[in-house]
C-alpha cells in the first residue's frame, strides 16, 4: 500500500469514527420517544461507507486548506452537515427497501428495518431521520471561532437549500419515482439517457449537495463551490457506474446487500447498455474530469483520493 | 353572524385564497418529474382547513400590530412558512393513511394519496413535500423591504429549526410512533396522560410551530414569541378535543374522512375518558386560557377568532 493510499485509509478511518460518534451522540440527546428512536438508531449505526459525510468534510477541508486556513476548523464547520447527509441517505435507503418500492430485506449485511420493526415504524423512522437532518443543519454548528454569526447564519441556510433541494422531488425524491415508475410491470425501460438522468436526480444529487454543503459551510468561493461541484458530478456518476459493475460482479457477502438484484429485476444498469469493460473505462473518464475540476480551482486534500477510492473500490 | 364573526370569515377566505394559490405556485416552479409532481400536488390541493397556515400568518399579523407596523408584511414574511406548515401537514396524512399505519381510504371526501397513486409513489409523495416544505422556508422569502438581509437569515433559520423539532421525532412523527404501538395487537391502551402527551406530539407540536414560525417571522421578542405558543398549546389541545368530538358525533359526509374509525379501531378518545359535555368543557377551558395568553401579551389580530372557531366548529 502506497504511502499516499495509508494517508487516505487513516484519514477516512478516522473521519469515520468521528461521524458515527457524531451521529450516535445526536440520537442520544435526542428528547424522542424510545420507540422511535430505536427504529431509527438500528439503520443509522448499521455501518456504510459514510461516503457523503466524508465527502462533506474533505470538501471542507480543501477549501479551509486553499484559504490558507487550519484544518481543525473542519470538523466544526462541517459535521452538523455530514451527519444531516447520512441520516438522509439512511431514510431514502429505508424507505427504498420497503416492500412498496425495491423491496428489499437485507441492506448493509442485515436484516433491513421494516423487516426488524414492522412497515409503519419503518417509514416513521425515516419521515424522522430526514426531519431530524433539518434541525440538526438549523441548529449546528451554534457559533465557530473566528466566523461572526451572521456569516455563519447565511451558510448554514444555504447548506439548508441545497441539502433540501437535492434530497427532494427535483432530485433524490423524484429519482427513485422514476425508478419506481420504470420497474411497473408494462412499463417502458428507460434508454441510456434515462438512466443518466435517474442516476442523476438519485444519487448524483445528494453527493453534489454533500461536497457543497461542506464547500458552504467552510466559506468557499463561488468559483471554488462551482469546482467542487463539477467534480461531485463526476464522482456521483462514477459511484454509480461502479455500483453496478459491483452488482453484477460482486457476491451478496461482500456487498452486504443482495447482490444481482438489479440485473434479475431486469432494471437498466451500465454494464447492461454498455458491457463491463466500457463501463470501468466510462468511470475512469469521470475521474478524470472530477480531478480536473479540482485542479483548476486549486482545490486539495482528501478530495483527489476519495475520488480515486469510489472507482477503485471493490464493495 | 356578528360583525366581529363576518370579518373572521372574510380574512379566512381571503388568507386561504392566498395560501392556495402560493401552494400552486411552488408546485408548478418546481423542476420535479412530472410523475411525483402529481402525486404530491393530489394530497395538496385536495381542500382542508388550512388551519396551520392561517395560524401562522395570523401570528405574524399579531407581532406586526403590536410593534405598530403595517400588517401588509404579514404575507410577504410568513407565506413561505405558512405553505411548508401545510406541505408537512400534508405529508403527515398521506404517510398516516397507508395501509401499514391508519389504512384509511378516504380523506377530505376524496380517496386517499396511496388508493389513487400506489404506496410506492403514496410514500415518495409525503418525502417529497416534507423535503421541499424546508428546501422553501431556506430559500423564501428572498427579502422583505424595512428587514435587513441578516435579521432575515436568521428569523428563517429559526423558523427552520422550530418546524423541524415540532415536526420530527421528539414532536409528529414520535406522536404518530406512540399512536401507532399503541393500536398494536396486545399492547396496553393509553390512559389520559398518554393519550395527551401522543396528541400532544402528533398534533399540538405542529400546531405550536405553525403560532411560532409566524412569530418569529415576523420579529416577535422572547416575551411574545412566549405567549404566542402558550396560545399554540392551549388551542392544540382544544383542536384535538374537538376532532374526537366531531368523531364520535359526525357523519363522513361532513367531516371529508371515515368518521367514528377511531372509536371502532378501540383508540382512546377525550369523550371516551371523560364524556362528551365534560370533553366540551376541557376545548372551552383551553380556549379561555389561550385568550388569556394572548391578553397578556397584547397580541390581538385574528387569533382570538380562530381559537373561537377552533373551539365551536362542527367539521
Amino acid at each position: 500500500m502506497s504511502a499516499a493510499a495509508l494517508d487516505l485509509q487513516s484519514w477516512l478511518d478516522l473521519r469515520c469514527r468521528e461521524v458515527n460518534a457524531a451521529l450516535d451522540a445526536r440520537l442520544t440527546a435526542s428528547a424522542a420517544p424510545a420507540v422511535i428512536l430505536e427504529a431509527m438508531r438500528y439503520p443509522l449505526v448499521g455501518g456504510g461507507k459514510r461516503l457523503r459525510p466524508l465527502l462533506a468534510i474533505a470538501a471542507a477541508e480543501a477549501v479551509l486548506e486553499r484559504h490558507g486556513k487550519a484544518l481543525e476548523a473542519a470538523s466544526a464547520l462541517a459535521m452538523p452537515a455530514a451527519c444531516a447527509l447520512e441520516m438522509i441517505h439512511t431514510y431514502s435507503l429505508v424507505h427504498d427497501d420497503l416492500p412498496a418500492m425495491d423491496n428489499d430485506t437485507l441492506r448493509r449485511g442485515r436484516p433491513t428495518a421494516h423487516v426488524v420493526f414492522g412497515e409503519g415504524l419503518a417509514i416513521l423512522a425515516g419521515d424522522g431521520l430526514l426531519t431530524e437532518a433539518f434541525a440538526l443543519l438549523a441548529r449546528e454548528p451554534d457559533g465557530v471561532p473566528g466566523v461572526p454569526a451572521d456569516t455563519l447564519a447565511r451558510r448554514k441556510l444555504q447548506a439548508v437549500a441545497v441539502i433540501a433541494e437535492a434530497a427532494g422531488a427535483a432530485g433524490m425524491v423524484g429519482g427513485q419515482a422514476i425508478d419506481l415508475e420504470a420497474a411497473a410491470a408494462g412499463a417502458a425501460p428507460l434508454d441510456a439517457q434515462g438512466l443518466r438522468d435517474m442516476h442523476a436526480r438519485k444519487t448524483g444529487a445528494l453527493i453534489r449537495a454533500s461536497v457543497a454543503s461542506g464547500a458552504v459551510m467552510a466559506g468557499a468561493e463561488d468559483a471554488e463551490l462551482h469546482a467542487a461541484v463539477d467534480y461531485a458530478t463526476q464522482i456521483g456518476l462514477a459511484f454509480q457506474i461502479v455500483d453496478d459493475i459491483l452488482d453484477v460482479e460482486g457476491a451478496s457477502a461482500d456487498l452486504g446487500k443482495t447482490a444481482g438484484k438489479d440485473a434479475a429485476a431486469g432494471k437498466p444498469t451500465y454494464p447492461a447498455f454498455f458491457g463491463v469493460e466500457p463501463s470501468r473505462r466510462l468511470a475512469a473518464e469521470c475521474l478524470g474530469r472530477a480531478l480536473d475540476a479540482l485542479c483548476q480551482a486549486g482545490l486539495g486534500g482528501q478530495l483527489a483520493a476519495i475520488g480515486h477510492w469510489v472507482v477503485t473500490r471493490r464493495q
